[in-house]
């Protein structure tokens, strides 16, 4: 990847639809992006296999799906109203805000230095802390009394509903609770595409396990969850895990880990997912803030405990930056003489499986492609596409990522064959026309986007 | 359905693991829920048949996520700044807000009066508009020039994205897009569960029509929503039309229809579903707030202009309420004193599609109902449970919405064969259980949950 990987990325993705910056027309809003028509089926597929395996095909955890807004308190017991906050120098002469550890970088706005890190004319204060949380008022009087927050994590959702969870599905423990939904935060400096944004959607999982076997839940989790991100077809080269020093842990980890993946160019390996041992700090607290017991009762062993949590953590909008740098690629075509790019993207996670091409406009190929669109178009997302030179249309669904090209010919009026292209390898088979959901489907399933398999009929 | 329709459904809801007071511990949020393990799988099944239906099976719909926060812009441009408002009237006195429409019901909460509209010791202000939308800031001044709106409806963000999407997609007028996403209202007198709730799930389509086909279009789309509506199961007797007379109009709209759905008991019909003709209100707003161009220019015509919308906007929550009330039944079994609550939900619905039962905990039943429900979980969802009597647990699933049981006896484990029984009817059927997945699948794939059928094998 070239170093301007974001900037390329940040092109593409609003030309073909995958990702615009949030009311565009009016300038945009800070480091918000809203997912176009590609990129919202990207992440819902990226959602619906993170929920496949971690809650449909388990049978020790279950889904759940709380609220944004929740009680106030709730941020106290986590921690958040205290000590979820970024260091903030004011000055007083021209009322610019900074933060304290990105002071050296800086400069004032309003009377800009020549050099950052110099503030001539402003009389700044200390640093004081600024809490990350969006704050809001629930009711019609804004007043303290009804402050609500946009929640931080979606963690919290979990563990105050651990107990309802575990009574109403009757699950012994170990067992986890999962869940997807947006959270929000205040970020100074957010920035690098979708990759930190001040609202953003978090997958996460909280296993609850007895005391004492934290780490060896620990050490599976950590596997497991590099393997889902493997399965994604994320390059291994590009994947690593990164351990927290004792210095790094956030106030409630025993442990964490961290994997990273490698975005290319100037951001280099960052953080898609992390895994933590959480002990049991986050019942404790909420136990004690809300005077309610929460401790499990284990009916066979006749003993009672707050379980500990190992807790996985992923960004849904950083999981599918990390497909898109990974999918990416500029690459000659032999015999051509323009290039092509392709997202080669893993044939489960393309947002369009295939695109439905009638190669002239004339002769019942269009009605007969249509109607090929319209039958596959139950099993699957399909783009019909019957404008310009059909090299031209095959390029244009290997930059939206498509697996497969199918081209309606004079032959196929005549005799039923159509063509199927493969976005990869770009080699051609011809089937039949009803046959064509069937194979397709079968290259689905066994995720293999090249003519040259196994499965070619 | 009995006048507690919604307290028998809060209490089985809570029971059951659908759906539970947001943060419960801490004394709930004001009119906020959360999706518990079996609620979630159902709003899911809803939120992706309505995905299945409008975008992906259609050529002229493409899907959308566009962000909660959103420009301020947005919301001057939308009408919601200077109109989306309720009248309050404060007390000077004890420093209550009343709502100004509601005041012959309420009373002063300091000092109760015995009839209602009674207010002997406050001193009331006039009426004043109280902005409904929740209001927060971005970045870290608190101060007007950072003020951030949550959403109160998606669809704006279609129309900020109109362009965004038209030309990354080259589609041609008409055609729709969608849009599933969270928004929020701070309602003043929110209530009946999860029927009018602060936070809330909107699936919104905004179909572009040539203006003066508006109504053709229009019509077509009450049509096929009510259709869907009918799809889900829903009972057509408690399904109407409502049109909303000259004085009901919204601001934007020209032409509007609800679908009302009758939840019975004391809320009796009320709105899922608004079919809106919008005009060209919105997009002729955002080209003169934003001062840039919103027109579509038509190739072949030649033409260029602003396109109505036809708007079909459904209350996730609200449609899920409808199937939980619409689902619900108490009846007796025959040969039995005690009755039984049943969820009867369409199975394309229900959250678990199998429960999975060995009949003993012994002679390897567990073992190889075990790891059927392990095959079975790649496919679907499935409860596996070994505690307590047989009658019981199929009780549990009857009560949890499953349409499928299956049962392994001592009989199984030597001939392999496993007994299907099924939720609506109770009857049963035998089959060998390599071909269990086989057959659920078709039951599920034809909508049929009793055993009287010609799928029976």
């Amino acid at each position: 990847m070239p170093p301007d990987v974001l900037e390329t990325l940040v092109s593409l993705c609003k030309r073909r639809g995958f990702i615009f910056q949030s009311s565009e027309i009016y300038g945009g809003t800070g480091s918000v992006w809203d997912y176009g028509p590609l990129g919202v089926e990207l992440k819902n597929n990226v959602k619906a296999r993170w929920w496949q395996s971690m809650v449909r095909e388990r049978g020790d955890i279950e889904g759940l799906d709380a609220a944004i807004l929740m009680h106030p308190k709730v941020w106290e017991a986590s921690g958040h109203v205290s000590g979820f906050s970024d260091p903030l120098i004011d000055c007083k002469a021209c009322k610019s805000r900074f933060r304290a550890d990105k002071m050296d970088e800086a400069r004032c706005p309003r009377k800009p230095s020549k050099h950052p890190g110099e503030y001539a004319d402003c009389q700044l204060t200390e640093p004081r802390q600024f809490n990350l949380m969006f704050k809001t008022f629930m009711g019609p009087v804004e007043e303290s009394a009804s402050v609500v927050y946009l929640r931080p994590e979606t963690a919290q959702g979990i563990f105050v509903n651990f107990l309802n969870v575990q009574q109403a599905t009757r699950q012994k423990v170990p067992f986890g609770i999962a869940q997807i939904g947006k959270a929000f935060r205040n970020e100074i400096t957010p920035g690098n595409f979708i990759f930190r944004t001040r609202e953003f959607e978090q997958m996460e999982m909280q296993f609850f396990v007895e005391p004492g076997t934290d780490m060896e839940h620990f050490e599976a989790w950590k596997a497991r969850r590099m393997e889902w991100h493997l399965s994604l077809g994320l390059d291994p080269s590009r994947l690593e895990f990164h351990q927290h020093a004792p210095d790094e842990l956030a106030h409630y980890a025993k442990a964490a880990f961290d994997i990273q993946f490698d975005f290319g160019g100037t951001l280099g390996f960052q953080e898609i997912e992390g895994v933590h041992n959480r002990g049991d700090f986050d019942l404790r607290r909420h136990q004690e803030f809300s005077t309610k017991k929460l401790e499990y009762v284990d009916q066979v062993k006749n003993t009672r405990y707050l379980p500990f949590v190992i807790e996985t953590s992923v960004g849904a909008d950083r999981v599918t930056l990390a497909i898109l740098a990974n999918a990416l690629r500029e690459e000659l075509v032999p015999g051509e003489t323009e290039g092509r790019t392709v997202l080669g993207f893993h044939p489960a996670l393309a947002p369009i499986k295939a695109g439905v091409f009638p190669l002239t406009k004339k002769d019942g190929q269009p009605e007969m492609a249509e109607k090929l669109a319209v039958d596959l178009r139950k099993k699957f997302p399909v783009f019909y596409d019957e404008a310009g030179a059909i090299g031209r249309r095959y390029r244009r669904q290997d930059e939206a990522g498509t697996p497969f090209g199918i081209t309606i010919d004079s032959d196929s009026t005549k005799n039923d064959d159509v063509t199927i292209r493969f976005r990869d390898d770009m080699g051609q088979i011809r089937v039949s026309s009803s046959r064509v959901a069937g194979v397709i489907g079968e290259y689905l399933a066994a995720d293999i986007p090249t003519a040259d398999s196994r499965l070619v009929p």
